[in-house]
């Protein structure tokens, strides 16, 4: 008998860990269920297309439910949502949406990609209608719609994370008056260090955004945000106060979660029921650099974990290492970049290390457009290991920290990491690579330590 | 007593090795000879100073004698020439040309950091005063003034490696006719396979430039380069034919030679004999990948075996790893990357390899502006471990090869590559990095193998 893979949720991760079983196993059936009206979509992308980047909603579709059905024998069905699992019975509730009705579907391997949703804290006001989160590609084109009306003026953002930064800018693009709110005291408090968020947010403050920090969101009133300094009046709110998994559906069934009520899997994307599994947004992962497990909710986490759970689905054997907790963004010229430990985390985690400052430019010196970086990076004082970094500059800086990154993933050290033999020439980097230029600083430090 | 340290040759090998000595040993005395008029300039950066990117001459010059002697205390005596070098007596003879006498000169410690000097085939007629190299500062003025002057219509560039290429760019964007002649059947024949060189040659050609590949050249007649196939008019030649190392005043003296007669050295770039050094284009260095001495002249091996050299001098001790081959190039708008080796250096080298080459863009294939690249990258059949990849494409594609350079030093295989945690953002990438693409496809291509 053939086995049947049912996959709950069809974008990035059910869709990703389908199409990799599918490759390792032709024989398999396999069935993706998915509650909205879209497959594969790129949810990073819904800032840029509110700012108008984007040209449409389906250029944020990697591939169609048409798609996966003729190519890859998926049995793709939109309008589907799973309202319950017996892992006993091995069997699932769905209830069609669109014929309002409802299904008993078995399975032999179940895959949980059931994603993530934006925060709503409890908040008096909350759920009205002018109270965005930005998740589904349906978020994109209500958030789109607002940005276009002239009715759209005062636009607050609460939280001043990745998605907040992007929303800030693509409303400042269309020239709404935007306020960011943010209860801590920096941008991006929970993945810079205060230093490198300060810079950040001089440069949001630099665009004609108003940046008020460490001021709480009390509620929400008639066409205002109460803080518990006073009232900030707005048209639409944009939620950026990071997701939580959805879990739900699993914990309910009986499987484990973990991190931040995450789906806990182990390294093949397992959960505690044998061949139930689970990636993406809804699953935990493990910090290479921390040493824990975490919930961190990126596209690339989101297909890396996808692929798998997909080979082992098919029959393979693999193991998923872990993250070092790599992100980059944009605000407006100015690129952010950030990967293992910040400082703040280092210390909390008891390490002894050095932090190396240093100012450089994206090109040679002299080069027309070289424009200038601040690099961040953290050695470790007794081996002088790189922990982290972080990045914050103007273009041709933030990707840089895919070098860190690897340097992280390979476990060097500072000195390795000044004989690497990275690339130069005038248009793309000075003759030591920034982040070459903070790995000496690191070991001037270490050494005088 | 104090020791002496003399520095032949006050460009970036030299003056960096003789920066480190200073911070590593404030005791020391260090003088640093030089013939020519500059210290410490980008060589690197001349094709952009006759394309007319660079400002001036003076931009080019990272320090100046007078800031070497007030910040480093480094005796730096320009147009000084060392003519002779006794490693017995431990003297060196020099010639002060300006004030035409000559001076011996006692060294405890001596650094040959004498650089390298584009090859001038023994061809008729290549002494003409209109027949350039590209090295020095003098000859980027020489060929600034050239490209500017109405009477330089015909520029023929022999050799389309990375400054034949980046030269006939420049003269070609001050409207010359322009001929680039290789022997080789491709562009940057020594460091791209065929393929990738063809990619780059087509780019060359749509931007106006004849490209004549395959042909010979014989030698310089009377406002004409000759070559195996007739004659091609010339108001002026760039010779793009690669370097060879100024090596002759240390194999005079007795000092060893190693690869292509570069100054052979040690992992610390001592050469054979106790306290007396090499860094730079003169010296030759470690390549491993091949696992042999080769010779590399290029700006960032010269910064880093010049530190090693001024730490070892300074009375540390540190030792150069080595170099995997990265470099990088732009021509017009399109970016040229390599690291590692190339399929044809991996074939005669006897490895067996798989080769994957793949198509992607280097933002998200939905955001203005991406553009695309192709990465070729080799894995090795037995272990999967990386051995080389290439890059040709638009914007942000060539910095990716300074993750494939970290790749390599550490050794790893392709699904390590995998699940590098590199970062992902809509402007920055696709979801999977074209490295990891690349990588995916490598894998495939093993597992089927």
């Amino acid at each position: 008998m053939v086995d049947r893979l049912v996959v709950v949720g069809g974008d990035a991760a059910g869709m990703g860990a389908a199409s990799q079983a599918r490759r390792s196993n032709p024989a398999l059936e396999i069935v993706a269920l998915e509650r909205g009206p879209y497959t594969s979509y790129s949810a990073c992308g819904i800032p840029y297309l509110v700012a108008g980047d984007v040209a449409s909603v389906d250029d944020l579709v990697a591939r169609t439910p048409e798609e996966f059905r003729a190519n890859q024998r998926i049995d793709v069905r939109m309008g589907h949502e799973v309202v319950g699992v017996d892992l006993d019975a091995r069997t699932l509730d769905v209830r069609d949406l669109e014929r309002q009705r409802s299904i008993r579907m078995p399975f032999d391997q179940l895959l949980f990609g059931t994603g993530a949703r934006p925060i709503r804290p409890d908040l008096p006001g909350i759920d009205a209608d002018w109270i965005h989160g930005v998740q589904t590609l349906q978020d994109g084109e209500r958030l789109l719609a607002a940005a276009r009306s002239s009715g759209c003026r005062n636009v607050v953002v609460v939280g001043a994370g990745y998605v907040g930064l992007e929303m800030a800018e693509a409303f400042y693009r269309w020239g709404a008056k935007v306020v960011l709110l943010d209860a801590n005291d920096t941008c991006m408090a929970r993945t810079l260090d205060p230093d490198m968020g300060g810079q950040l947010a001089d440069v949001v403050r630099g665009l004609g955004v108003e940046v008020r920090l460490g001021e709480r969101v009390t509620g929400f009133a008639e066409g205002a945000v109460v803080t518990e300094r006073g009232s900030v009046p707005a048209d639409l709110v944009v939620l950026g106060l990071g997701v939580q998994p959805n879990s739900e559906l699993a914990g309910a069934a009986g499987v484990t979660l973990g991190a931040r009520d995450a789906i806990q899997v182990d390294a093949r994307q397992q959960t505690n029921v044998e061949g139930v599994w689970a990636a993406g947004d809804c699953a935990d992962t493990y910090d290479l650099m921390a040493r824990r497990r975490v919930h961190i909710a990126l596209g690339t986490v989101a297909n890396r974990t996808a692929r798998v759970a997909g080979l082992n689905i098919g029959g393979a054997y693999a193991r998923f290492p872990g993250v070092v907790g790599t992100a980059v963004t944009k605000v407006c010229g100015t690129e952010v970049a950030r990967t293992g430990m910040t400082e703040t985390a280092a210390h909390a985690a008891g390490f002894d290390f050095v932090v190396a400052r240093i100012e450089a430019t994206g090109r040679a010196g002299y080069f027309p457009g070289a424009e200038p970086m601040t690099v961040k990076l953290l050695a470790e004082k007794v081996t002088g290991r790189v922990l982290g970094a972080q990045i914050v500059g103007g273009a041709d800086s933030a990707k840089r920290i895919d070098t860190v990154a690897t340097i992280l993933h390979a476990g060097m050290d500072v000195a390795q990491v000044i004989d690497l033999d990275l690339s130069y020439a005038p248009p793309f980097s000075p003759v030591w690579d920034p982040v070459q230029v903070a790995a000496r600083k690191a070991l001037s430090l270490l050494n005088a330590a």
